[in-house]
C-alpha cells in the first residue's frame, strides 16, 4: 500500500533544517522575556470545550476549534489559543500565588483555518502575561519586550509598527452614537474586519447596530484618526486617553502609533488593546497581538484579578524575519566529525569518551561506506572539522584533522585537537 | 458560573516550579544526544489514521488513541507515539537525505489510558533514532547513549537495569515449537504481558498458539534465561546471538543483562529490543525502550530503511530521578528583583536597559504595595538580589544591594552592582 506521506492538511513537517530555525527563534525569544523575569509554565493540548464559550471568540470557536467527544463522552476542544488555559490554571490557584506573576509559554495551538501563507492549523505561539498588575505599566512593559524582541533580531524600528488602541475609548464613542452596551462586541467584531472586507458592506454590517447614517460616518471619521492628539476633547479626560499618554511618554518609540482601528479578535480584552504588523505590506497578518482582559479569572468564578498579555506566532514572525534579512546562516560547525577506517569502532570508544567528555559534540560515521564518500557526508552535515580514525591512528595518537571549511589539515594529538576546536 | 478549574482528566498543568524541573531534565537530555551528533526534528500533532494502522500496536490503535472526524472529514489520529511520524518524515524524502541519519524529538504525546503513577493521557517523549545503519553499532550506540543519560544525571548503574532481548532468536525458538509465521506476533503480544498477568491466564494465552503443552514449558523456561551462555548452543548460530555478543562486548556495562522476557509493546520492532527499569521496584514501569525496526519504511511504500530508535517518557523518567534524590534544588538566584519605590518608573528606564544589556535578568516590581510587601514578595520568588529604587538612588547612582541568602547589604553604584552579580 502506497501511504500519502505528506504531513497532515495545513501542518508542517519541521526536518532539522527547519527545526534549527525554529530553534535559533524561539531560544532568542526565550531569552528576552527572561531577562525581564518571565517564568516558562504550561497546559495540556486537550481543554474542556466550557472553557472556551462565550470567553474566547465566536469565530474560534464555533468554526475553528478541533473539538470532539472523547472515549469518555466528555465534550473537548484541542486548545487554540493559551488564554483561557492559562486563565484557568491562575483561577484554580488565585489564593496563593505571588503577585505580580510574569509567565510565558510556547505552546503549540491548532486551529482549523483555511491554509494559506503564515497561516497554518497547527502553530507556535510564544505567550507572555503579567497578573495582577492594575496600572499601565504592565501595558508599557509588555511593550518594551516586544521592542526588545525586535531589537534582539536586529530589527530596525521602520521595519515594523506597534499599533495601539483602547476598547474603553471606542465604547466611549460608540456610546455617544447611540450603540447600546450589549452591542458594543458586536460592533467590535464588525471594526475588526474592516480592512478585510469593502467599505460598503463595512457599513452595511454597522448599519446593524447603528441606525443614523450620521453616525456611521462620525465612527468611520473616528477610526481614521492615528494621533493622539486628534481625540476630540471630550474623550481626554478619561483614563484611556491617560494611560495611551502615558504610554507614548514612557517608551518613546519612534515606530508606536495610535490606531483606532484596532480591536483584536477575542472577546475578553477590556481597554488597551495592541498589534504589531509589517512594515513590507507583503506581509500583511500581524505579527504579534495582545491586550489588557481583566475579568477572565472572574468569569471562571474567582475574584477578580487584572492581566496584560500578548501572543506572538511562529510564522508572521518567520515571514517577518526572512522578509528582512534576519535570519543568520546557522551553521554546524562545533561538531566533530570521526570517521572510522576498518574495524576500529571497540578500540576507538576511549577516543570518543575524551572528546565528549571535553565537552567536543562528536558524531561517528561507522558506515562500511569507502573514505571519500564519509568525507561527502561530512561536508553535506555542514562539519567544519573531521578526522579520519584507522588502527594507526589509535595506535600512535595522531590524527589527521581536517578543516574542511579552509580545505587545509594538520597532524595532531586528540588532546591538541580538544585545545583547536574549542578555541 | 463555576467552571471545573482543574486540568482534563490524566493531563498536568504545569506551574513555574513544575515547568523548571520539566526544562531541567529536557535541557539535559537533549545535551547528551547533541553530544552525539543527533539533530532535532518535529512532526504535526495530528496525522491520518492510515498511518498507524496495521504498523503500531493494536491496543494503541484501537484503545488508546485520540481519534476523531476533523471538519473536513478526514479521520485523524492525535500522535500517540512519534515513530510512525518520523518513518513517514523520512520516507517522503527517502532518496535525498543524508545517510546514516541521527534524529531526535521531543514531541508531546496523547494516549487515552486510565491515568495512574507515571502514566498520563499527554506526556513528553524523548525519542532518538539513527536511520540508514545496518550495523548493531547503531544498537550499541544507542545503548551508549542511555548510559550517557544516567551519567548525565548523576545515576549510578546499580539503580537501573539495561535489558536486551532479540525478536529473531525468539522467533526461531517459536519455530522450533510449531508457531506457524503468522503468528509471530500474537504470541509477542502474550509475552509482552507476561508480567502483567498471572501466569495460569500466561498459560492458556500461549496455548492458543502452542499446542503441545510440553513445548509452552519449553518456552517458559527459555523465558527464564538471563544471560547469553545459557541459550542452547543451535541458537548460537544466528546473527541474533553474533548480535548481543558484540553488544555486551564492546559496552562491558555492569547492569546490562539479557532478558528473554522483553518484547516491547509495538508490532514493527524486527530484532533487537531493549528497555530499561528502574531497580527501585516502587517505579515499576519502564523507563525507556526501543529496538530496531527494519522494515516501516518499506510498508510506507519506500525502499527499505533500517532503523534502530528508542523513546524515553518524561513521568517515568522523573519518577526514577526523584526516586533516587537526583533532582537538584533549582533556584532563581541570577534573577535581580528592582523594587521601586514611589513614581519612578519612568526614571529608571535606563538603569533597567543597563541592567539588561549586561546580561543581568531583571525582574521590577512596580506595584503600589509597602516595601515590605515587596521584600516579601521577592523572597517568595527565590531571588538573592534585590535592590531598592526611589528617586534618591536615581540622583546620587548609589544603590542598596541586598542578598537575601546571606541576609547581607552594601551600598554600590549599578556598574558595581552587575560586577557583582556576574561573580
Amino acid at each position: 500500500m502506497n501511504l500519502n506521506l505528506n504531513p497532515y492538511k495545513g501542518m508542517r513537517d519541521f526536518y532539522p533544517e527547519d527545526q534549527k530555525i525554529f530553534n535559533y527563534i524561539f531560544d532568542n525569544l526565550k531569552e528576552v522575556v527572561k531577562s525581564f523575569g518571565y517564568k516558562q509554565y504550561n497546559a495540556p493540548m486537550i481543554e474542556s470545550e466550557e472553557l472556551y464559550l462565550s470567553k474566547s471568540s465566536q469565530e474560534i470557536v464555533n468554526e475553528q476549534t478541533y473539538s470532539f467527544i472523547d472515549r469518555g463522552n466528555r465534550k473537548v476542544v484541542i486548545r487554540p489559543e493559551m488564554t483561557p488555559s492559562v486563565s484557568r490554571m491562575v483561577a484554580a490557584k488565585r489564593k496563593s500565588l505571588n503577585y505580580p506573576l510574569r509567565w510565558y509559554s510556547v505552546p503549540n495551538l491548532l486551529r482549523y483555518e483555511r491554509p494559506q501563507n503564515g497561516r497554518f492549523r497547527e502553530h507556535w505561539q510564544l505567550n507572555v502575561d503579567i497578573f495582577g498588575e492594575e496600572s499601565v505599566l504592565a501595558e508599557i512593559e509588555l511593550i518594551n519586550i516586544i521592542y526588545n524582541i525586535f531589537k534582539k533580531f536586529k530589527a530596525s524600528t521602520s521595519d515594523y509598527t506597534i499599533r495601539i488602541n483602547s476598547r474603553i475609548l471606542i465604547e466611549n464613542v460608540l456610546d455617544d452614537l447611540g450603540v447600546s452596551k450589549e452591542n458594543y462586541l458586536d460592533v467590535f467584531r464588525i471594526i475588526d474586519k474592516k480592512n478585510k472586507i469593502d467599505s460598503k458592506s463595512f457599513k452595511e454590517e454597522l448599519g446593524k447596530f447603528i441606525k443614523n447614517p450620521i453616525n456611521i460616518e462620525d465612527l468611520l471619521q473616528f477610526l481614521e484618526i492615528n494621533n493622539l492628539e486628534q481625540i476630540p476633547t471630550k474623550y481626554k479626560e478619561g483614563s484611556s486617553y491617560q494611560n495611551l499618554y502615558q504610554i507614548f511618554s514612557y517608551l518613546k518609540l519612534p515606530n508606536l502609533v495610535f490606531d483606532t482601528s484596532i480591536i483584536r479578535g477575542f472577546d475578553y480584552y477590556t481597554d488597551i488593546v495592541f498589534e504589531v504588523t509589517d512594515n513590507d505590506p507583503a506581509n500583511s497578518r500581524s505579527i504579534m497581538g495582545g491586550g489588557r482582559y481583566d475579568h477572565l479569572i472572574e468569569q471562571l468564578g474567582e475574584d477578580n484579578l487584572p492581566i496584560v498579555g500578548f501572543g506572538l506566532g511562529d510564522s508572521s514572525f518567520f515571514n517577518f524575519l526572512s522578509g528582512h534579512n534576519l535570519i543568520p546562516k546557522l551553521e554546524n560547525h562545533n561538531t566533530l566529525g570521526v570517521l572510522l577506517i576498518g574495524n576500529v569502532y571497540e578500540g576507538s570508544i576511549n577516543l570518543l569518551n575524551q572528546l565528549r567528555d571535553n565537552n567536543i559534540d562528536t558524531v561517528v560515521n561507522f558506515s562500511n561506506n569507502k573514505i571519500g564518500q564519509k568525507i561527502k557526508w561530512a561536508l553535506r552535515e555542514d562539519l567544519r572539522y573531521v578526522i579520519i580514525v584507522g588502527e594507526n591512528e589509535l595506535k600512535t595518537n595522531k590524527y589527521n584533522l581536517k578543516d574542511l571549511l579552509h580545505s587545509t589539515q594538520e597532524e595532531l594529538s586528540i588532546e591538541e585537537i580538544i585545545r583547536t576546536i574549542k578555541k
